[in-house]
This record gives C-alpha cells, sequence and structure tokens, in this order.
C-alpha cells in the first residue's frame, strides 16, 4: 500500500519535473559576480590569518545560567522510542552532563589541535582548518583535500578521519593536506548579508579559497549539504578538481526518478545482483523522508521562525540537533528509549558540536541553506547536472539516501569507485572513520593511476 | 505550471486515497474506551470546580529573566518580507512591548471576567470558560453553544465574540450561554498521558464535559483544530448537536479532491456564479500551503523536538505562534516588512494568548494534536464522514482552504448556512468578531425555525 503510494508520488513528481523543463536549451543559468557581505563591493586583500578559537568566559557563564534555568523538560510517552521527536530521558541526560561534567575550557584544547585559519571571500570572512601532511619520505606527494561538512554538523565531523589521511601510509606514494572550511552562516564563518547563497555559491566561494590558497589542483570530498557542493564545485572547476568523493551521491532528474519507481516493483532490473540488498532501503526511504522531513520542509521555508528559539535556548538548540545525530546515524534508534545517541559518539563529540553552533549563533544563518536549495535556480542545476571528473561514492548502510550504480552514472559519468560497507550512517566520518579514509584514499589512488604521471605535482 | 503540478499532486494524492481504501465495509472504526490520566482507571466524580486563573510571581520574575537576557535576534534579510520566517524587527518590537509595557497582572482581570471551570473527564482536569447568558426578558431562551479553539489560539480567541453571543438582542427570541473549554493538552486543561489523544477523542472527551453540565441539546461552533472536534462532535452525538458551525469547513475525499482538480480548469463547473471569487484563492492554496506547511509537517511528525526549545525561550515561542497570526490573517502580510502583525490585533491580544501557552508550558502537548491526527485511523474518519446535523459554514476570504457549495455538501449533506465575507482570515473571532456573532446568530436561528416549536427547550 504505502509502496503504491511512494510509486504514485515520485511518478507525480517525475511529471512534475518533467512539465517544469522551461528551458532545456539554456540549462545552466550563468553565476552572478555576487557580493555577500554588508553594503557595496569594495576591494579586498586576501590575506590568510592563523587563529585560535577563543570564547569568553561571558559566553560561558551565561550558557551556564541558561542550562541551569532550563524549563522541566515534558514527560514524553511511554513506549513510543523517538517517534514524537526527542525524549525527555535523552534530553535530561544530556542536560545533566552538559551542566555538570562537560567542560568547554578544555575541549577548546582539542579543537585548537589544528590551526584556524580566515580569509576574507566576496565580503564574508571564511573559517577553514588546516591539517598539514605528515610526510614519512621527502618522495611521498602531497595531495591537496577540500573537505566540507553539512547541517547540523561542522568542520568538528573530520577530527577523527583527519589524522587519518594527513599521517604517510608506507604502502602509498603520496598523503593529504587538507583545508576544511566552514560553511558560509555556519560556524566560524560570516553569513552572507543578502539572500541567494545556495550550493552553487558556496562551491564558488570554496573554489576562490582553494585558489588563493594556490591550489591548482585538489581533490574535493563532502556529505549532506558537503556533499551538494562539492558536487558543484567539481561541475564548474573540472579544471581545478581532480576527483570528487563523497559519502551522498543522488541522482534527481525524471528518468532516474521513473528507474526508481520501476526498480520498487522489478528491482533486478536496476540494482546489480550485490546491491540487492539495497533494495528495500530505497523503497522505505521515501516514508522514511516524510517521517523524519518535517524539519527540511520548515527549514526550506520559514528558517528565521523557528531560529529565533534555537538561537535563544541551548537545551533547545541541542534537542534539535541532536534528534538528528541519533536518527540519521540508524533509523532503528527511533525505536529506542535513549535514542541510541552515545552508542557510536561520546556526549563530548555531539556536545562540541552543538557548542560550536552555540557560540556561533549561527543556527538560523545555517538553515537558511535549506531555503536557498529549494529555488528553480538550484534544482535546475540539479536536473541536468553531468559530473565529468573522475567520482568516487561511498555507500554507507544506514545513509539516507542510496542509490544502485545504474542510477548514479546517469550523473556521475565518470564513476571510478562505488562501495559499500557494513556499517556507518549519515555521520561516517565521526561515526566509521577507518572506513572513510580508506575509501578516499582507495578513491584518490585509483584516480592518481590515471593521470598522466608527468602531470602529477 | 504550478497549477500543472498542483493538479498533478491532486491527482496523486486522489489516487493514493482510492488505493488507500482498505476497508470500505467498516467505515467507522470504533472508539476504545480510553483514558488519558496517569496509571490505571479510577473512578471518577464530575465536580466541577469554579475558579480563576492565577500565575506566580515566581514564573512572571523568570519570564521577566528570560526575557532580559534574550540573545541579540539574528539580522532578517532587507527587502524579503516574512519569506524566511518572522521578522527580526517584528519581534524585536515584540519583545520590547513584552518586557517594558505589557502587564499580565493586569491582563489577568481581563482574562478572570469570565469564570474558569474545572472537571475531570478520563483521568484529565478539562477547563472551560462559561459566560453566562444576559438575559433581558424572561420568555427569551437560553441556548447552550460549545465553543473550541484551534492551534495556536486558545480560549482567549473568543473574547471578542462573547459578549454578542451572549447579550440579549431584542429582535431575537433566543441567547447563548457559551461553554468554551480548552483542548487537552492546551492551555489549563491537563495534557493526555497516553499517546492517541485524536480530534475524534477530544470531541468524545467534549461530549462528556456537555453531558456532566447536564445540556441535552446544544450547537457547537469552531475554527482550526476546533472545527474538525466540533465536526466529529456533530458526527457522532447527532442527537444531542442541534447544529454545527464552522469557520472551516473543508472535504476532503477522492471525488471532492478530482471535483477540486477539474474545477482548477473549468471553475464554472464546480463553483457558482457568486461563488467565483474564491476560485483564485483555491488555486493558490495549494502552493501556499507548501510554502507555509512547513510547522504542520515537523508538528505532525516530531513535535517534541521542538517542543524543547519552544517551551525554554519565550521569544521563540512568540516568533513561533505570532508568525501564524500574521500569515493566516492575510497571506499578503508575508511581503510587509512588518508582518502586519497589529494591524488586526493589539499587541495585548496576541501577548495574552502568548502568555497562556507560557505560563501552562503547553506547547509540547498542543502541538501533538498534529501527530495525532495524521494517522490511518483519523484519516479514515475523515475520508468518509457524512454530517447529518445542520450544518453552517462561514467563509471568510483569508482562511486557508476556502470551499464551493458543490464539494461541501458532500460531507455537509444538510448545509442549511453557507456565506462568504469580504474582511477576515484565520482567526475571524478576534478579527471579525462582530460577523462571526452575526453568522452564528443567522445560522441557529435557521435551524431552530426549522426546529418543532415542542421541541425547542
Amino acid at each position: 500500500m504505502l509502496r503504491t503510494a511512494c510509486g504514485i508520488l515520485a511518478l507525480a513528481l517525475s511529471l512534475y519535473a518533467f512539465y517544469s523543463r522551461i528551458r532545456p536549451g539554456d540549462q545552466f543559468p550563468k553565476l552572478r559576480d555576487k557580493w555577500w557581505g554588508e553594503g557595496y563591493r569594495i576591494m579586498e586583500t586576501h590575506y590568510v590569518e592563523d587563529s585560535r578559537i577563543e570564547v569568553t568566559d561571558k559566553v560561558l557563564y551565561d550558557l551556564q545560567n541558561r542550562l541551569k534555568a532550563t524549563q522541566k523538560l515534558h514527560p514524553s510517552y511511554l513506549g513510543m522510542g523517538q517517534r514524537y521527536g526527542i525524549r525527555d530521558n535523552v534530553m535530561q541526560d544530556v542536560l545533566d552532563y552538559w551542566t555538570n561534567h562537560y567542560n568547554f575550557t578544555k575541549r577548546l584544547e582539542f579543537i585548537n589541535q589544528y590551526p584556524h585559519r580566515f580569509v576574507k571571500i566576496r565580503g564574508l570572512t571564511i573559517h577553514f582548518l588546516y591539517a598539514e601532511a605528515q610526510r614519512k619520505h621527502q618522495n611521498t606527494r602531497v595531495i591537496p583535500l577540500l573537505m566540507v561538512h553539512g547541517w547540523p554538523s561542522s568542520f568538528l565531523e573530520f577530527y577523527e578521519v583527519l589524522p587519518m589521511l594527513v599521517k604517510s601510509d608506507p604502502t602509498l606514494d603520496f598523503v593529504f593536506e587538507v583545508v576544511a572550511p566552514s560553511i558560509p552562516g555556519f560556524a566560524f564563518s560570516d553569513y552572507p548579508h543578502k539572500p541567494g547563497m545556495s550550493a552553487i555559491y558556496i562551491a564558488q566561494i570554496f573554489a576562490e579559497l582553494m585558489e588563493i590558497l594556490e591550489y591548482d589542483h585538489y581533490y574535493v570530498h563532502g556529505g549532506d549539504w558537503g556533499g551538494v557542493i562539492i558536487q558543484h564545485m567539481a561541475h564548474r572547476y573540472p579544471h581545478r578538481v581532480l576527483g570528487m568523493h563523497s559519502t551522498m551521491c543522488y541522482v534527481n532528474t525524471i528518468t532516474s526518478n521513473l528507474k526508481f519507481i520501476i526498480g520498487s516493483y522489478l528491482p533486478s532490473l536496476i540494482y546489480e545482483p550485490e546491491e540487492m540488498r539495497l533494495w528495500n532501503k530505497t523503497a522505505n526511504s521515501i516514508a522514511f523522508m516524510v517521517e523524519e522531513g518535517g524539519y527540511f520542509h520548515l527549514q526550506a521555508t520559514k528558517p528565521d521562525t523557528i531560529g529565533m528559539a534555537l538561537r535563544d535556548s541551548p537545551i533547545g538548540l541541542a534537542a534539535y540537533m541532536l534528534e538528528k545525530f541519533s536518527t540519521l546515524t540508524n533509523a532503528n534508534y527511533r525505536d529506542r528509549e535513549d535514542g541510541g545517541l552515545t552508542e557510536k559518539f561520546t556526549m563530548e563529540q555531539l556536545l562540541d558540536n552543538v557548542m560550536v553552533y552555540w557560540v556561533t549563533r549561527c543556527m538560523t544563518s545555517a538553515m537558511r541553506i535549506y531555503a536557498e536549495a529549494i529555488t528553480n535556480y538550484e534544482l535546475e542545476f540539479n536536473r541536468y547536472m553531468r559530473i565529468l571528473v573522475p567520482a568516487g561514492c561511498a555507500r554507507f548502510p544506514n545513509e539516507i539516501l542510496l542509490s544502485p550504480r545504474y542510477i548514479l552514472k546517469e550523473r556521475y559519468t565518470n564513476l571510478v569507485h562505488l562501495t559499500t560497507y557494513n556499517n556507518g550512517g549519515h555521520f561516517a566520518a565521526m561515526e566509521v572513520p577507518g572506513s572513510l579514509a580508506y575509501d578516499i584514499t582507495s578513491f584518490v589512488e585509483k584516480v592518481e593511476k590515471m593521470r598522466p604521471a608527468k602531470k602529477r605535482s
């Protein structure tokens, strides 16, 4: 029954997509030369500042006061897991830990283990993390890798995987140096002062960042919004991007939707034999999106309203963010009374990320990314975009959307690397950093082998 | 283009509705004999307590502290009206007024002008307002009227219209006495301790309330969720309900959806000549629901998560609620930088209602009504329900959903009263109380004339 409904919905969406193909001749609207700062464009010198993350005592004192003044949480229904939203007992534990055990001043040492750098681009201060390559041999090549986070995570998502990428592996002739920026409006990057900062404009800013840092060629990796952003980079700057690696490869075209519908009845038509285990997940994914997509719908339409509350209440902010760390890590955690929150993550990992959103007061501007994405302009790119640079897609079994190779090939025409793992969900970089580091490295190894040796830097 | 998309969407929904008609033979699932209090059922004596609304100084002091500690609001984009959500300048004005001018202790005098009563039903304390009839002549009949509010309003919604209903009109031989309860989970009514309190179970509780108050026959009125609840009362208790009056009459059946699709192309087929002005509004209503329905989607799936923030932050609570008082009063207010918030309402009216939600900490349990409504159980009732008692529908032009007579007749088989006004939106009782009082009175007058004189009480 639900299957049929999903089929009909998908069909409707495909027909809609078909009818709204208004300008197939002019598929890619031009990028405008935008200035995102206050007022008018000024001359910028791209001076890169080295810094540390510091937070004033006043901010921490204010936070303590708010945590202590938190209203008694509304009792959750017994036996319903997280089906009505994150439970009171889960958040009570978070609140107790946050108030009594969590020490942000100490956590700043951890956060500051990498240098934090800042540079002005198009009127905005862009924050990024720089993780230097730790070469063992002088003839080990250093390969630059841009890593882009998503919502509701931050650059902190990569802290577990970074050491694995920047340390020399004796079996490889290369090692990474990593640039992990904060998306404009997130964490320590400025928020845009004008509307319209969609993924494609973020891609433009990050391409300019890499140019300022004097990288001629580099790899890109991302998941969630990071995955959307790096796709645009791969599409628009193929002369710079050597390869793109994503944990959230997806296609959204008329034909891909039709294939999904057909595949939900006749899976063998679209899934390869070893992909068959993805089938059930895909069939459930539309129902999952309806049940779990309320936040998406709200953020895509009225981010500023809900932002008022999330900026003002630490427990509210944490609840809103941590629901995702439960549900998107494993959909089955919804049926657990504890939400499985500390099953894969430590309370420190979870609260560090919440703290980054709290101290930078960035929730409203971060959520606006959803509103900017759901525009005809952005959707049109998404419909026709073909990525020609080598692409690598890692499929973690609890990721929201998992597509078969047959469908992925539509967009990623040069899909050189496609893997399926046994563990891991939406926050794979935090949850299974070893698998992710291995996957990125394997992908880059393949691509490097295909490149003419003389061109390798 | 949008038209086509809406048509396809409506078609898909209709097909879905058609395919999900699983048990046409057993159309109405039985009401279970539920107990909503903590623990197990106990014997209840339905003693009605008279009371006043009081709030402790501690609560008001805590609120003042929170208001003063409100984080600087995130700057809204210039020139975008309320398109990204409620604006910072709108909420800054609210915050200033709330902190410096609003006096809740004084407002309590206004709120307590009617007696507040409490009675235990099925384990829950149910709050209701009682407005006595002010008869001028002894032979003026007193007619009981149950009035049910919606979300995010409360019993306060009726304060402007109540005096008009309970005062004798020399041209009429009747006058109303009004019972205006708080929906369980809202304001001063207890929240259910078990899941499943959908509109039909609320209808059951209110029918029991009227029984306890010894009303054999009565009229019912409602809008928003109140409109849904009183429909169920009219459907299930036709021997008690003399007539139902609603500002949100709607039908959601396969055939009504098909009619809407056809009507969007050939309006003259479904709209009567004098209804043609509704046509454009209807055509726009699906787009409006997508743009403005994020809150609905979130509340229908994860009310408890967002509730964490809204319980803890007064500015967040006010922003979330007042967005509705702007947008649902007039969709065009979205394009105004001030949101038109005080165009139709005073700051006192708006803040009184926010305060009721704040002091009772009821937002989480109030939002759960959306989650309980979107179940197969509830939807099935909605699909087949035919209302046989006399129905009256008032159509205010800025209401969300406006249906032509041709469609309304499907559900309201005895539609004796159907009006269309020139002014007014979703909160008609507050905005145009005169029109609403006139409409309710006219409807009841018609129904009373049709009733056999000897049966009139």
